[in-house]
């Protein structure tokens, strides 16, 4: 718990009305908000914004399309940016246009001291000393506050195109990611999503995909012409893998309403199961083992009793969720944790994976940070926290603790 | 400098043959090259490859070239994969494709006290706790001493295209490069050169180039339809900012003759200047601000007396380099030093930038760190290289010291 005088001395930082230690808002925010007032970004110019933690980025985006240009991680839900950099946030447009690690420049930072630094600078090269910025991002709040971050951003695309394509199986779906990204193109989005996924988001949004695996893709490119000649390479790709189904060219309104329903996903099933127990799983593996990833957390998945699983992910980044419903009891979630989750992070690790590929560690994951990195690294992330925060006052009892 | 025990240690840790304390192997190696043996890439699979520090990468790429793919950073001379690490390499690939920040994914560290960690995994994603492989990259070897990494690989290009073309002002070149970039073009190089840098590359091989500020580009492209598409919007957007000469379609020897022409521009300024002394600059800013950045640098050695300076730099992502040759005095060098790379350093950092782009810091850049980071950041970077290597023997006097 922070003293006194620490308090005191936030508030001085912050300004007093931003700081509160009430139970009540100490409650509302244990969930993973920011306690940060939205605020429009400050400046824009040069493919860059400069912008404070409480801005949720679907409102930034809004402002930014005024300048045709937009901050591309994208999580679906319409997080803060403060929350975004704490946890490295991905998402669907990560595959071509990084993580928030990758599109942030520079970080304004109270330490755990109160000294305030300033990591990074604006330009897009930079190789003067130790790389800060990147070790605060994705530190989940533990290492140190981020106040203010200069985050790249990216055109908008003039041209896009959608694609929804189904395939017999959902390792055929998997080979078809493969071939897709090893041969060099750079889908704007490459959404893996099983068969039990397709009939959640056909039953919610009246698609009429066909029930079995799908993918869906986005291309952004400069042209029409340039689109179409990927587009073309694409469909032979998948066809090599067995797709069935394969439609190309949706217009603006079918495009926005499917990445609406990749989306909701979310919300789509927990509508379907309410007053149910639920797991979330994160796990990442390298492209070519995402195939086998995805048929063991399948084959996991099959000899549950009681459970409802969707396997769905950002594919073309290796990333594999998994949702899992059961039971709404502490001995069911126990359980599906076991003999679901700490299997297929097992796997993942074995393939050289990892247990979480955008959600962070937290608190949940922390039991598999020793199997993931070593004693070694791992030791070195538990003296780096006492290192940047020797009282604990910085987002306590979470990632490493 | 090491205990003896510390000696024996890495000894029994990196074999007793390949760790040397005579006086002779260290100048040999003072001079930033690697002490490890060079060996071939023990996996390659997966767009990935993992190599021990001592292979250089020009080396590795012929061996992967056999799987069709490269390691993407190219800084020209054949850099050691240790050293590009160490350095945070980049070059004239990095405008597409990233640092070598950005294609290192795990790392195998030797600390100081001995203990040996893995940093990051092999998934491109990774949210599992802190950033720990990028702080290692670009420390210049003086947080950890790098064993092992596993590296992003790309597919190598099918089809691409180079261009040059020249412009009647510096100014206009570069106004030229912003607008590619804000078009959301993604050039796999787009490099500046000034006239006498044209000059001096005609004399060397007989380019026939107009002698005239010029820009060198090349695309890589799926196929030869996008390639021809991209390459329209590239020249429309040259003729705006008032090209003259615009030269696309080059085949593959003239491509090829022009990238080792620009690889080897720092030998050939070498070849026209020998005996002189030297100075080379390395300054980084954002894109808009570019022309700024290279007007002031031309109007900054203009004033210069007994000076000959080259401006050139890899303008896509915002890299401008200068080398200038004077009096082969310890004076003339000191009033170079002052009279234009602290000016020019200045003026980088007050447009956002940064005082090295891609050289790294070294003995010679540490004047400019308080300048560029701030007071309370540069103490930050002391406190972690006294964390991570408390009795200074790792590469001391470097970075931070």
């Amino acid at each position: 718990m922070l003293a006194e005088e620490h308090i005191a001395a936030l508030k001085t930082i912050g300004g007093g009305d931003h700081v509160s230690v009430a139970e009540s808002d100490r409650s509302l925010h244990s969930r993973d908000q920011s306690p940060h007032p939205a605020r429009l970004p400050d400046i824009v110019e040069d493919f860059q914004v400069t912008v404070q933690p409480g801005l949720f980025y679907k409102d930034m985006n809004k402002v930014l399309a005024q300048h045709g240009l937009f901050f591309a991680p994208d999580p679906g839900a319409n997080a803060s940016l403060g929350g975004m950099i704490a946890n490295n946030a991905a998402g669907t447009r990560t595959v071509k246009y990084g993580a928030t690690r990758d599109n942030v420049l520079a970080l304004e930072v109270v330490l755990a001291n109160g000294g305030v630094i300033r990591a990074g600078c604006r330009s897009v090269k930079q190789s003067a000393g130790y790389d800060l910025t990147h070790l605060f991002v994705g530190s989940e709040g533990t290492l140190g506050l981020v106040t203010e971050a200069t985050l790249k951003l990216a055109p908008l695309p003039e041209h896009f195109s959608a694609v929804t394509t189904s395939f017999p199986t959902t390792e055929a779906a998997a080979q078809a990611v493969f071939n897709i990204i090893g041969a060099g193109l750079n889908p704007a989005a490459l959404e893996l999503l099983d068969t039990a996924t397709i009939a959640a988001i056909n039953s919610a949004g009246n698609f009429g995909l066909p029930v079995a695996p799908n993918l869906f893709l986005e291309f952004h490119g400069i042209s029409q012409a340039t689109l179409a000649a990927e587009l073309e390479l694409v469909r032979a790709l998948c066809e090599e893998s067995g797709c069935q189904v394969f439609t190309s060219g949706l217009g603006r309104e079918a495009r926005d309403r499917l990445w609406e329903a990749r989306h909701h996903l979310a919300e789509v099933l927990f509508r379907l199961h309410v007053h149910q127990g639920f797991l979330i799983a994160d796990v990442a593996a390298p492209i070519s083992s995402y195939p086998e990833l995805v048929a063991y957390a399948n084959e996991t998945l099959r000899h549950l009793d009681g459970v409802h699983g969707y396997i769905f992910g950002h594919a073309g980044d290796g990333n594999m969720h998994s949702t899992l419903f059961f039971a709404n009891t502490a001995e069911a979630y126990a359980q599906v944790q076991q003999e679901f989750n700490d299997r297929v992070v097992e796997k993942a690790i074995a393939l050289g994976g990892t247990c979480t590929g955008e959600h962070g560690v937290g608190i949940g994951k922390q039991k598999y940070m020793a199997r993931e990195h070593g004693e070694a690294a791992l030791g070195l992330m538990r003296r780096l926290k006492e290192f940047f925060d020797p009282h604990g006052i910085l987002n306590p009892g979470k990632v490493v603790s």
